[in-house]
């Protein structure tokens, strides 16, 4: 677990520091909208960072649905998730965003100059002149285990992430969880290799999994071979002794609780979307949406726009193509904070010989 | 021309009868947006009717920049006005829009039942719960040829248009223009065929053309064998002789005007868009755009909305994309006039099986 500093020593300790990343835009979430807000920014020439909880781009698209088709992006009558994500990747490449990974906003403070200190949970600090909130759903985390009294070890003896794989190399492991992301460790521990366990014990709720066949075969042949063992069961209760975590009490379908003894006892149960800290940034809120206007979907902190599934506004559908919308709005909103003394005109990405420039491609000669 | 009646005694005729198309949804104009119309009613089982002045969809995308390509629309990183009303006319294709080409609307006039009388300049009458104004820039129009007093032969000998090609057979024609049109026609009427004119004289300003280059070829292939005459030049006045237009006075490079003898001009110019009839409806208009507020995209006139380029509201961009984000709203704000007793739900085209079903795919099943 990371030493808990107190915050607000932190802030102002880093804030006037030179390390932190001086920007034009700091776009919070990279699902769908996130990344357009940085196409429709680019195209006004405003270079954005991008910080995401996850570990990829594409948001809850791809975390929660990434084969699924998506009938109503216009224009593409079918595309799944992953696709939506691939070809926004492909349409901003131009413009050279930077994306920080596997990371929430945990500070937000407006400077004297006007700008906002903004600090994610992994130390990245940025002084930044507009914020765009693409949050969608929230910032996703893990889903917890909840059994009473279990959260005292979390990052010492229970964990929902795997940072430091060696950490776990040579232990008893209790792995929980159906999913690839439960499989794909299990192997990673069980199988030879640098990071082998002493003894790894997979527990799921029923006999069947959501994750790749091969996966899932690979781990029976291990079973089969007596280097690991797989529980049908759920974790209901936990032993301690001296203030270590000793065992985990696993109620299979028989109904009967048995006690599996470990070190460490790994959760993967997937992720799930939190609002998070955005709740205390002071913008205001209604029904746990940000509230905009719908001119230039400005929160009610001048700098801070709201975007996408996060914002509400009268007449809001949470729909993606809405988001698009919105960030055009919004960017065309910003610009007068990122340059202040220049009038700003549409142009069209079809006709602009400066927009050919900034997205890199060749203004044809036309008759 | 068709004679003119009086058009209170047309409206008030008709409006009655049972000819009149009765429907949920009017949509004038077959743009991107006025397609992406018909898809966001769709989804919520709203059949529509589409009424263009063009012969063809894709409106301005396509009768102004086919062949150009269009950087903006999300997740789509180029594609050209022609793809993207390609892929616009698939995405709606299960929607079973009814479409209604090479007219505008001329008459819009509130029933006391609370619908809308609708006819259009072909004659096509509706009886409709719901208008959605997608006309963009305005009604496409042939371009005029502008020479003082000539328009006085518009309908008779003037032509901008051909709507019955047998009319010029046998005729000595003089054909004004250098695109597709001009070429098309010029070697409709100078080959060998059941229309074939007495004598064919093309006109361009300047010996090169906007055309297929095969049709160039023929043209001068023609000229060559003396079947027809191509002059440089511009028409710049006319003769007449007892009330009938006698000749067309053609200035060449070279400065001088001569007279080309003519029993039929035709005019092939090319399209440009009048905003037309539509600012006699009585909406609200501001600076020749329709107001609308941003919850449903309504007009001033309650079942009137307005989507896409001719619309305004504070922050306006005239973008494609914000047009699709104007359609979905205005789709949930029509949605009580036609199902005034249905609450009305948002769905995701990812996950409900109803829309699964108004879409023609099937429900995928999940674990």
């Amino acid at each position: 677990m990371e030493p808990q500093l107190n915050q607000e020593v932190i802030k102002t300790a880093l804030a006037h520091e030179v390390g932190a990343i001086e920007t034009d835009a700091v776009i919070v979430g990279a699902g769908p909208v996130g990344l357009f807000q940085v196409f429709e920014l680019g195209l006004l020439e405003i270079k954005a960072h991008v910080i995401d909880s996850l570990a990829y781009p594409g948001g809850q698209c791809v975390e929660l649905y990434p084969d699924k088709p998506i009938y109503d992006i216009p224009a593409v009558p079918v595309c799944t998730g992953q696709e939506l994500t691939d070809n926004l990747l492909k349409q901003i490449e131009p413009f050279g965003a930077t994306f920080h990974f596997g990371q929430e906003v945990t500070v937000v403070d407006k400077q004297e100059d006007g700008r906002f200190y903004v600090e994610t949970s992994k130390g990245t600090r940025f002084l930044t002149k507009t914020i765009f909130i693409a949050a969608g759903v929230g910032a996703f985390q893990p889903r917890l285990l909840k059994v009473e009294g279990l959260d005292k070890f979390e990052g010492t003896q229970l964990h929902y992430r795997v940072k430091n794989p060696a950490d776990f190399a040579g232990k008893n492991l209790v792995i929980v969880g159906g999913g690839d992301s439960a499989l794909d460790w299990t192997l990673n521990f069980a199988a030879e290799g640098p990071n082998k366990a002493e003894s790894v014990i997979l527990i799921h709720r029923r006999d069947g999994f959501k994750a790749a066949p091969a996966s899932v075969a690979k781990m029976r042949d291990l079973c089969d071979k007596y280097e690991m063992q797989f529980i049908v069961g759920q974790v209901t209760g936990y032993e301690e002794k001296d203030g270590k975590l000793t065992g985990a009490k696993v109620t299979g379908s028989d109904g009967v609780t048995r006690v599996v003894p470990l070190d460490m006892l790994l959760v993967f149960f997937g992720l799930s979307p939190k609002l998070g800290p955005i709740a205390q940034w002071g913008l205001e809120i209604e029904r746990k949406q940000v509230k905009v206007d719908t001119e230039k979907f400005s929160t009610s902190t001048p700098g801070i726009f709201a975007v996408g599934d996060i914002n509400t506004y009268p007449g809001k559908k949470k729909l993606i193509l809405s988001g698009f919308h919105e960030c055009a709005l919004a960017a065309f909103g910003a610009a007068p904070f990122i340059f202040p003394d220049k009038k700003i005109h549409l142009q069209y990405t079809t006709t602009s010989p400066k927009l050919h420039k900034v997205l890199g491609v060749e203004s044809p000669v036309f008759d």
